[in-house]
């Protein structure tokens, strides 16, 4: 772990609903923010990234283009692209990180091709069942780390086992959590409580002993009150809960503009507390966290919002770099290596 | 269906977190808007019921007490109690409704106990695989009903197919929705995108033809935006959006308390609109929804949060009487031998 190594990112330029544009910016921000000791990589169609970065002076900060003749649109669906388009952004960037071109990937495209194309370009881990998305809550107390929020609709209590493993790790190494609190999400306090899922993780994380800090069930009302700083969902529970918690920015944002508009007090009153609002908001805006990370693969890919500002894909860069740099892959590969070689039970309980 | 109908219910006067005068409180409330057609039987130990009642004025009201020399605790775990407290308030409470001296049965307590007794005291409407509680969540534009929220924590697709049959009917006759659209809890807007359950109980749904009014997958983003009048889902994933969805009023307003108080103008600022937040409020909180309905049993029970003020115990009694009046019950059971008469083949299924 060498918190002043150089790491290089390749970034997705075609991954933006707004056009190459927007993540030029976000690459230009972030390779100034972090001197040289960040490279930047920039795949996809030439052209509109070189007219993009004109502005910018891509010569003073360490900048690169690298052509993809392809791109992934947002509606595709993820298995069929990654035969039909291997020329596309996000296979050229996982090819350019699978042959140590780059350290990680970073994209704001189709999340399902970039998790696809991560499985079949770079692969898992050994002795990683499924890969996971993890994602940053706000919380009255910090970010609070949820896996997975999407990328397995389906899974086995093995695989949140495994969850707590890799989400513990990102807590700890790439957030600088100390002994991060996990938790698993259930539907009660009591271990017996949940479905036939839930209740056999339980048994799984709770036999880990002190080393994984398992903290218990979490119910939906304990994520955002900060009750532990990694909490382990299947992708199903996990999507639901980020899309609704996404979407209540905007419309609770809505719902207090509208009933405060009615009366000129009222009205007057919301025109003085904006500054803290829109403070507030920035705390909680999902933005800030620069996306989400897909855990368990061989390389780190950050996955951000395909509306995400330049200011968020700066952050996604930056998260990309930082977990680089904390040598988040090795620690997980030996973690599960170990809990392979010590707990064969677990293994073939998957 | 009679509108003018007299209707009897049993309320648990134990169910509450503060004891049975807030309970009192509530039953006088709904008594006394309701004139009349309304009769309330409180159950519980008499002693203190009749205490509460005592400023109340009782004998102007149709208030009316039966004594039950035991209650369920909130810790308790629902299969014992029924065994254990055969005499407990809320044993009592669906004794009088399986005898027909109530039409249904409010209670605040212990939900699972209130689910197990209602399951092992009233039992299912014939053809009904599960019954499901049914919540309202306040959406943009107007209240959602969201099933299951936790009576089954794993499900098979006939029963979120039964679930949405319930949810329409309970959307269409006690919330006066003229053509409820039904949506599908799920991760895609795709139908074949979900879990294996969800994409299962797609074809269900989408093969139900124009009598359901399916209008497709709902996602986490798309609830609060009032996508659907209706929302199916397993009673895992709706009990942890339901605990979320509860904690960020209190969670948020929290935040938005501490940003504002910060500097003097937009501590200004927050007195000024600190009516419109209260409105709002009032317009979200749950508790102006009355309580949760369980569908699909013999009977109709309504299942409220143990702090509820008198207020939501009275909203909690009207939503009861409703339901009575607008032949819920027979609707639903109804619907569920139609459908076990013309598709048997979805019956086979589950």
């Amino acid at each position: 772990m060498n918190a002043a190594r150089s790491v290089r990112i390749a970034v997705d330029a075609m991954g933006s609903d707004v056009g190459p544009q927007i993540v030029a910016e976000g690459a230009a921000i972030a390779a100034s923010q972090a001197g040289d000791r960040l490279q930047i990589v920039l795949v996809g169609d030439e052209a509109p990234i070189w007219s993009a970065l004109a502005d910018l002076e891509p010569d003073a900060l360490p900048l690169f283009v690298v052509h993809a003749s392809q791109h992934v649109e947002m509606g595709e669906k993820a298995p069929q692209t990654f035969r039909r388009k291997p020329q596309s952004s996000i296979a050229v960037c996982a090819d350019l990180v699978r042959r140590g071109r780059a350290d990680a990937l970073v994209s704001t495209g189709n999340t399902g091709a970039v998790v696809t194309t991560a499985l079949l370009s770079l692969g898992r881990l050994s002795g990683i069942k499924r890969p996971a998305i993890a994602s940053m809550f706000p919380t009255r107390s910090g970010p609070c780390v949820i896996l997975d929020v999407g990328a397995n609709a389906d899974v086995r209590p093995l695989h949140l086992y495994q969850f707590a493993v890799m989400g513990r790790l990102y807590a700890q190494l790439v957030l600088g959590i100390d002994e991060p609190r996990v938790g698993l999400l259930n539907i009660g306090e009591e271990p017996t409580k949940g479905n036939a899922l839930t209740q056999a993780a339980h048994s799984l994380l709770a036999d880990a002993g002190g080393g994984l800090n398992f903290v218990g069930n979490v119910e939906g009302r304990d994520i955002f009150d900060g009750k532990a700083d990694v909490v382990v969902c299947d992708g199903f529970t996990g999507n639901v809960i980020l899309k609704l918690a996404e979407s209540i920015l905007t419309v609770g944002g809505g719902m207090i503009r509208q009933a405060v508009r009615r009366r000129w007090s009222t009205a007057l009153g919301g025109l003085l507390i904006k500054p803290a609002l829109v403070d507030l908001m920035r705390h909680l805006d999902y933005e800030t966290y620069g996306g989400a990370l897909l855990l368990g693969t061989r390389g780190i890919c950050v996955i951000g919002h395909g509306r995400s500002s330049a200011l968020a894909i700066a952050n996604a860069i930056a998260v990309a770099a930082r977990s680089v740099r904390s040598g988040l892959e090795d620690a997980i590969g030996q973690a599960v290596e170990l809990e392979g070689a010590t707990r064969p039970q677990v293994v073939a309980g998957g």
